[in-house]
Order: C-alpha cells, then structure tokens, then sequence
C-alpha cells in the first residue's frame, strides 16, 4: 500500500532524465507537447474501474459513458486548451450483456458531440470481473494560452469557475441510498468547463489553473507546491448552491467541510490578478510562504485541518 | 458476448460523424490527426488485464513493464512514425507490494530509454483484484510517408520485418508449464520494429503496413478488407527461427498453423512494389478479387482454412 501521490512522485523522477527541451511531464492537470511553430498539445489520460470509481447500481451506463469522457475534457478545459479528440479502452466481463455496452457508447457519444471531440481509437477487451475503462484526451493550445499550476504570484486572487461540493453531497446521499435528488444527478453527470477554461487561457492576468476533481484543499495545494506559495481562503466566499445547502442542513453535515474536501467538482480553480476575475467568484488570495492553505472564517483564522480527497493503492 | 472486431465496427459507425477532415480514426494500427503545415500525429492504445493479457507468475513485472510499452511502438512503426511520448495508466491490487510497481516500472523505463520515448503522464489508482495496465502513445510522421492498412494494391508483394511465430510457440511452451526457452524469452519480451518502420514510410513503392499482433491470418485480412484486395500466401516462405521448427518438430506441432494463427509476433506486414521488397522476406502476392487469403504449399493451393487470435469479449 503506497499513496497515489507519493508513487506519482517517485515515477516522475524516474523518468526526468528522459524528459527535455520544452516537454511538461508528469504533475500537471495534462502533459504539454510542443510543436514547432504551432500550437502545444495536451494530453491527458484518467483511469475508472468498477466498484473503485464508480458502481453498477447506482450510475447508469449512459452516465457513466458521458462521465468517463467529461473528466477528462475538464483536465483539458484546466490546461486553457480545446480538445481534439478521445481514445477509449473498454474492459468488458463475459456476464455483461449488449445493452450495458450500448448505452454506456451512448452516453460517451452525446457528451462527444456536446463537445465537439471524436473517438478515434482505443482498444476492447474482455475483463475478469470488473468494468474497467481508460479514456485518453489530446487537446490543443497556443502555446501562451496554456496555464501551468506553477503560474501562481502572491497577491494573486483565488477563484472558481462554479460552485463547489454539489458532486461529494450527491455522493454522501448515494451512500444513504438516495436515488432521486438534484445533487446525484450532478454528481453522475458533471460537465466540464471547456468554455471557461479557453476563455480564462487567453487573459495574461491568469496565473495559475486546475480542476477541482480532489477538493480544493488537496486541488490548490497542488498549486501551492508547484508554485512556492501560500493561500488563504475565506470559508464564507465558497459559493454553495441552495440545493447543497439545504441537503447539508437536513442531515446536520459540515458545509464547508464538503465544499473543501469533497472532490468531483470538476470546476475550474485559477490565480489571477484582481482585475482579471471578474465574473468569477473570489474565495481567497496567494501569499507568500511555505505551501499551506490557511482556512479563515469572516477573516478569522479558524483551526480546520481539512484534506482532500485521497486515492490509496 | 460479442465479438470484439464486431463492438469496434459498431462503435466506429456510431462516431463515424464526428470523424471529419483529414482525421483518420478507428480502424487503423493508430489514428491520425493531421497538424497544419507540420509532421501528422498517430496515436494507438491498448489495455492489458491480468489474467486475460498475462498471468502474474509466467511474466515477470520487469518484462510486462516493457512489453505493455513495446505492444503500443510497435503500432507506432506499423504506421511508419516515430514515437514522441507515453502515458501509462495503473490498476493496482491492495496486496500487490512495492516491488511488483517498481520491476513493472523498471521495466517500462528501459523501454522507454531503448526507444527514446518519455513517459509524460498517466493515472494511478486501487483495482479490486486484477492489475490493469493501460498504454497510451503518441507519435509523429511526415503525411506522406504515413502507411495505412488501405494502401494494398494488386501485383504488390507481401512482407514481413521478421520471423513468424516465435511468440506463439513460447505461449504454447509456457502452457506446457516449461519456463526456461529461448522462445519464453521472446514471448515475453517483444521488441518493436521502429527502425524498419521508419525505413519503409519513406519508401513510395511500400502500399499497405501493419504489425503482426493476431497473427497474419487475421492482420493480412484487416488490410485486404481495407484495401479491398484478396491475397495469396506461400507457406513454405514464412520465415521460421530454428528454435521454432525444433520446437514444433518436437512436440508435433504444426509449425505453419502457428506462424499464421499465433499472433504476437510484433514484426510490421506490409505490400510493396517487387522493387521496394529488398532484404525482407516475401511470403505472398496481393491479388484482384474479394478479402480473402489463399494459402499455397510450394505452388499448389491447400484447403487450409487459418484464423488470427479472436479476443472473445
């Protein structure tokens, strides 16, 4: 058993030696490949397995399809890029039947056209077990439009592209067999904010930028690493919607905690100077310092220890 | 239960809107996405699951490390490019240990090293039982030196980089619970043919090209279906290594069957013009008429009736 993170570390200096000039490796929301002359691609890859990422019973095929797509153009959409095309690996066990596999193409295919990026590829095969999918995404980007999640100054404010902790609160009422709520349909079918993230690309004032897929205190510690820096964040800035809200208060859940913590956001989470956020909404600053993230509550500074969502293996 | 190469057909049919421009997408070796002005892209990948792909105890993780990265250059020579970077995606089992994940990784470094081919991204996570590898590459090539599995013309010779077979028969030794041969090493270790891939893009006499993964039974049939051609095949000019007749001779193996049946081989097959064939073996002749292979034994045509691997799914 080893965390996600520190295997990723120990993989990405492995391969150092082997990646140079211009090429951005392993640590970003995508891999960035330059092309003489004209736009950079991006690239990014996500891995589901069953009953790891998802459930049978409690995410529709279709669902799953579109989900399966989704999280990896929100990877592109965090990049400042416009995706190109997908490529799909499909793990299938014998018992599965036709329809799982039709409908789950289904749902992959409308969010394909929603986005305008076709499947060119991937591989079928058969599973032991387990539905297992892998969906690989190219994007491409001016190579000046692409931001980085080392891009982050003091100063900088700190915004996001959407509301947070809907996904986590549609979870946790999955987990209290729910079926029926608002929160659940979001969290089976996130959108990814492509048009967002190609407009925030192309503003010089943006530092830095991620998707929100493991909850801010473990998305922009992410930032903070690659960027040497501190941040603060004012708990009473994270725009909730009333829908989550509410579902928090009926079941006497910790709000904030959820919004933080929660993960499956896929929002967009970027540093910018202050007269380059406008209309997003500001839920903290940069500063200088270790990188920690500091939790205030109306300016005070409270003793939450809040951590993101964490993939053991 | 359907058979795999009917899902790709149905899955290619859904997407085939999206596919627009010079984009080439499924049915190929790899994809490819054209770039303006500059070297063409081509992307293939390919999911490997324990059990289905390999056994934990007949590969070790150093040798599946490199040939889960080998499988996808060699769909990168196939195409007549050059591979520009890798991204590796982990389904880890809890009781799996430090050690598998760091010979897997060992392994895939040196592959990555002999062909110069950074890994700049991937995923990992837990798996509930099995280990699940997925590869993805991305390579480049000038547009006209990209060989398609369609390019296949009648009077062309057919070709292959390498001996046939081998793999087969070290699988079929492996199943016989034998675990030190010549053949086992091969098996387990396939190097891809990038250097006689990049050779022959260059060549204008060389038609259709494509690797050796099923076997040529069923890769040959894939470009004769693409090109719309027929083939007929001399079986006593198969280039066969000594290890593999002796293996064959010994167990009363038929030697042909498994050099056209056995599949994993990873040498590239391809057509080409009598005078573009020099210093690779020619084992056929592409002919007018229906996708089908005639199978001939020094002249005269046999009642053989060979097929490839089929991934039942």
């Amino acid at each position: 058993m080893q965390n996600e993170f520190r295997l990723i570390e120990k993989i990405k200096n492995m391969f150092a030696p082997l990646v140079t000039g211009d090429l951005q490796g392993i640590g970003d929301d995508c891999a960035v490949i330059p092309s003489p002359g004209g736009e950079s691609l991006v690239v990014t890859t996500d891995m589901l397995i069953e009953d790891v990422h998802f459930l049978r019973t409690s995410t529709s095929a279709f669902e799953l399809g579109g989900k399966a797509l989704a999280v990896n153009l929100s990877d592109i959409a965090a990049m400042g890029a416009r995706p190109v095309a997908s490529f799909l690996s499909l793990g299938l066990p014998a018992g599965l039947g036709e329809d799982w596999c039709d409908d789950f193409m289904e749902g992959y295919r409308d969010m394909s056209l929603r986005y305008s990026t076709p499947l060119l590829g991937g591989d079928t095969t058969s599973s032991p077990e387990k539905i297992v999918i892998n969906v690989a995404v190219i994007g491409r980007a001016a190579p000046e439009n692409i931001k980085l999640r080392s891009g982050a100054k003091p100063g900088q404010k700190i915004c996001v592209t959407g509301v947070l902790g809907d996904s986590a609160t549609g979870l946790k009422l999955l987990q209290q067999s729910a079926r029926q709520h608002v929160l659940i349909q979001r969290h089976n079918n996130p959108l990814p904010h492509l048009e967002a993230g190609l407009e925030l690309g192309k503003i010089p004032g943006v530092g830095a930028m991620t998707d929100v897929s493991d909850g801010i205190a473990s998305d922009l510690l992410h930032i903070l690493q690659a960027s040497g820096v501190a941040a603060e964040i004012e708990l009473s800035a994270l725009p909730l919607s009333p829908e989550m809200r509410q579902a928090c208060a009926e079941n006497g859940w910790d709000a904030a905690e959820i919004a933080v913590s929660g993960g499956e956001d896929y929002v967009l989470l970027f540093t910018a100077d202050a007269d380059s956020c406008a209309g997003y909404d500001v839920i903290g600053e940069i500063t200088e310092g270790e990188p920690a993230i500091t939790w205030k509550m109306r300016g005070v500074k409270t003793n939450a220890r809040y951590e993101g969502f964490s993939h053991k293996i």
